[in-house]
């Protein structure tokens, strides 16, 4: 249904159908989920513009619908323009239906409606990937997100979210992930421990980020270890990795602490291990 | 009021009386904010523990009252055994009330009521640090707790929040936090400018972390710049560092971006560049 117009009813059927992609079980059912705010959706609309035709109605983008309110489109008609050239519905919405769309408690008054947008483990082993994150029962969203924007901002080629980790599309996670959803080859659902066979199969290093390990940061750095292609394998916030996984990684590795702390926050401590890496494969 | 007691009304002064702690003007009024859960609590009743007594009657500890669920306070005996030691008042409370107290969704069934400790920004200049930290305006209380708990880890000596910031004792600060906002000297409400003035009057040089500097952060680690005295001057998550406080810091440095994330989240951020310091002071 291309074409644009005005949503003023919070009991619009559409407006129930995308509040509905809140809920993990309707985003996976439609395949659908929900970029919020300008900067969000810059990068949605920015998605695959150089790529071929992806869909059989002609529309080459992620974008399915665009929710805007009327003060928020007149601040950024680039935007609203960007959709219609791509033929994505735009829907001006008031204050208050825009307030029950979005997730966010003060909402940015721009909310595209996307396609998901991961792609088979297969595609990211076969672009010959020198960096990548597997997250393995991550379940803060925000960490999640945080990462994805971290691995992006160090040249990750990819992020695999393990089967049991948060689900990609969250909300939270794409806020946190500032547009980085939309830059890199993200895989979502992946069963861990094929991912990780998946992943050294392709030529990377398993490097296990555990805080108890005896091997640290540096030393790999030192030694050169760090310059390989590698996958960083981080676990969930509070039980870290399973065993048998960290007996499987070529490594694990240890952030070392300096002061009292008893640990590092995941985003903070993946940020300092994508930087080694990226340091060691330009230096 | 020593002693130990049982309190099952919402209603009870006590209760109402830490409810009002969530707030910031509270804290402020009576110089006492919350911990929750058994790491922060640990961490609370361990504070000064190798000190002078610091209260007239006798306490010597931060924790004024430990408020704890019965069941857990079968699981965590040795805390309250401790608090009782120190004369802290430990408190029994339905989890009905320790919904109504604690600031978080899923309770963890202890909440500690402790004393303001942060330090005048004399005594960290006056102790000769090395490593510190000074937030300019930052307002996400989840960035800067988080920043708190990787400036411990990468050996920091003290986190300055200038006086635009968030409460280090805000909630969502000391629960990120992990309780590294007990290990490090933390100063509160510095007018920012004065600040970074006294830090660099201390010998600290001044390094302001700005996305868009021309400096990156790797030439500074290979010309020996990052083994100095260093305060890093970290700004808002949004609007980055006032031009003037740019102009006045000793550098301004970029952390590289390899891929195409506009920039990284401000504790992503943080944690790649104290680091950085961390390694050159060690290196």
């Amino acid at each position: 249904m291309i074409g644009s117009g005005e949503v003023t009813s919070i009991r619009s059927p559409r407006v129930k159908a995308v509040r509905q992609l809140a809920r993990r079980s309707s985003r996976q059912r439609t395949r659908l989920f929900l970029a919020e705010g300008p900067q969000a959706v810059r990068e949605a609309l920015a998605w695959g513009q150089d790529a071929a035709p992806q869909d059989s109605d002609g529309a080459r983008g992620v974008v399915t619908e665009l929710f805007v309110t009327a003060e928020v489109r007149s601040r950024h008609d680039e935007l609203t323009a960007r959709a219609a050239a791509q033929g994505v519905p735009v829907l001006v919405v008031s204050g208050q239906v825009m307030a029950e769309l979005a997730q966010t408690i003060t909402p940015q008054g721009l909310l595209a409606v996307c396609r998901f947008i991961d792609v088979p483990l297969e595609r990211l082993t076969a672009a010959s990937p020198r960096l990548v994150v597997l997250l393995a029962n991550v379940r803060d969203p925000g960490n999640a997100g945080t990462v994805l924007r971290t691995a992006d901002a160090a040249g990750a080629d990819g992020v695999v979210f393990s089967d049991a980790s948060v689900d990609p599309y969250n909300s939270k996670c794409v806020r946190a992930s500032a547009g980085s959803l939309f830059h890199l080859a993200v895989v979502a659902g992946s069963p861990l421990r094929q991912a990780a066979a998946a992943l050294r199969g392709a030529g990377l290093q398993i490097l296990a980020a555990e805080g108890g390990a005896v091997r640290e940061l540096d030393e790999l750095e030192s030694d050169g270890v760090l310059g390989r292609p590698t996958a960083w394998l981080f676990g969930n916030e509070a039980w870290g990795l399973p065993a048998d996984l960290l007996a499987a990684a070529d490594q694990a590795v240890a952030v070392p602490i300096y002061g009292r702390a008893e640990s590092l926050n995941l985003a903070a401590a993946a940020a300092v291990c994508l930087y080694a890496s990226a340091r060691a494969r330009r230096g």
